[in-house]
């Protein structure tokens, strides 16, 4: 053997200590932003149980399926969900050759970023908004659009970008599942095409695990290629009572844990955890106003009032981020 | 160490040995029931190109996503779709509280067993075949109807349950791709339930990999149960220039291996196939009507005309059943 392949061999054998010693660390901890307390004992325990063969708990890997929705139950929400930016931004990108907007609502509110008059055009003006924004293109421009903007917009109160405000112990929870043989899925109010674009870099969760709120789409060959086409039309509308729908039509399994952090999650974590066998229902609750945002009954984004009277006859855990997590956003 | 022990240990170990050897045997010979032939090099040449780091067209596994059409592709389809012959008997079944459909097309149609009445009610008639007995109770209480039913129902030539008429083959092709690290899922011009109720125990393919035709459902808690109920209204029909966009709703990918057998696949072949890297286009062929059915351009069913003149010139390959296959069937 020669020094240097001896030399080669040291330092392969070095890294993989590295790597070894890396993942024993995180086997040993897991959750680590999280505090101990109710919360992180409960997500553990659950865990614990559902792959434990010798548990009466114990649930095999096909059918460890975990749900969270994605604006203010993996990321934040406020003060307006990162998508209507995206659809303001893109308005304003599309003014210049659309001169009437200037004087038309709601792209008039939006252009000049009047958010009450925005809000005063009602769901007809917000669905227009998102119609110009969202249709119109093929998938691939879509995504490309969405990725873009991504990497240049700031989030108005943090002036950093959205993706930078994903919360790093429901990052723990996400790797903490999958290590244990859980898939762990998306249910999203918001776009299903908007998540995807940065759902696998960001949460390691792949397309095909993403499930949200949808226009339709038509089949087109253009110059030879084949592309899918954006129409300005509501295909499904993943929210409240149409998010164990999107499950059912997604998945065809009822999932064991699901996590979300508003009204709109109710009926998901209902379904879920009412069925026989061990469930896991978490609810976050945004308490924090010092670093990230205070707010639950009377919210007009995110409002939790239903959850938060129900959830200890239910048997769902609510997570207070002031008190469960060390840290909010990754380092 | 008893005799007893040392027994149990030989026992052990021998049995290890047969499912080693069974392993090594199955790893030797892929699609073991394929006569060598153009397809069968076809087939294996794509996975062995996609799977081989060395190759330029190495594939990660995340990128392995195969799909297959269901009817004619895995299973048969004449001399009419089992679908349609389950809404039929479940309408016989249904008929003695529905006095008035002795004299009502397209019921009396069905519950006489004339097809030609039958067709001649046309898309009015099938879909309204198809809502009363496909609409009207839960999700779980469909699945349950379905599976008594394909433990009954007969296939009128073959005298066999449905789930036998699954091809050997093309199970043998499901196996392959999955022990080379592909996800196979199915995109059915048929019912997604329907075919959920029986895709994992016969193809090995789980709900959340089935993509089909939908109808409308809804979220509803009865006496504090919840429950998804299933009502009389299209959702989406997976067929055509459907295929495309039920493959990318679902999954977000673009397929690098497609499977079908009509013109019915056509756009699923086209959008896969045309994208650029390593693509593989399968078309199956009836083309045995001793061991099967022989039909293609002329076909009320799995009509196959343009994918038959247009495959040469797109690379797709098309199967002779009849040339490509030892066995139809499973034994």
């Amino acid at each position: 053997m020669t020094l240097d392949r001896a030399g080669r061999l040291v330092g392969i054998v070095l890294i993989s200590l590295l790597a070894l010693s890396a993942t024993l660390a995180r086997a040993a901890e897991p959750l680590a932003s999280w505090n101990d307390g109710p919360t992180k004992s409960r997500i553990l325990g659950f865990v614990q149980a559902v792959t434990d063969r010798a548990s009466r708990d114990y649930v095999p890997p096909a059918g460890r399926i975990a749900v969270f929705d994605n604006d203010g139950t993996l990321w934040s929400e406020q003060p307006v969900y990162s998508q209507l930016h995206f659809a303001i931004d893109r308005v304003r990108s599309l003014a210049p050759s659309n001169p009437r907007w200037k004087t038309q609502q709601p792209f008039k509110a939006a252009i000049e970023g009047d958010m009450k008059a925005l809000a005063a055009t009602g769901e007809k003006g917000l669905l227009q908004l998102v119609m110009v924004s969202h249709a119109g293109m093929t998938s691939d421009e879509f995504t490309r659009i969405v990725k873009d903007w991504l990497a240049t917009a700031r989030h108005p109160k943090f002036n950093r970008p959205y993706t930078d405000l994903v919360y790093q112990p429901m990052l723990e929870v996400l790797d903490y599942l999958r290590a244990n043989g859980f898939r762990t899925y998306i249910v999203s109010g918001g776009g299903i095409e908007f998540v995807r674009a940065f759902s696998e870099e960001k949460y390691g969760i792949p397309p095909e695990q993403v499930i949200g709120s949808s226009i339709r789409t038509r089949y087109e060959v253009r110059n030879g290629q084949p592309v899918i086409v954006r129409l300005p039309e509501i295909d499904f509308i993943d929210d409240k009572a149409g998010k164990p729908v999107g499950i059912h039509k997604f998945i065809g399994k009822r999932p064991i844990a699901v996590f979300g952090n508003s009204d709109g999650d109710f009926e998901m974590l209902e379904w879920a955890t009412s069925a026989p066998g061990p469930r896991l229902g978490v609810l976050v609750r945004h308490d924090d106003g010092e670093r990230e945002f205070a707010y639950d009954r009377a919210s007009h984004i995110g409002r939790l009032a239903r959850g938060l009277d129900e959830a200890p006859t239910r048997g769902w855990t609510i997570t207070s981020m002031k008190r469960d997590w060390k840290t909010i956003y990754p380092p």
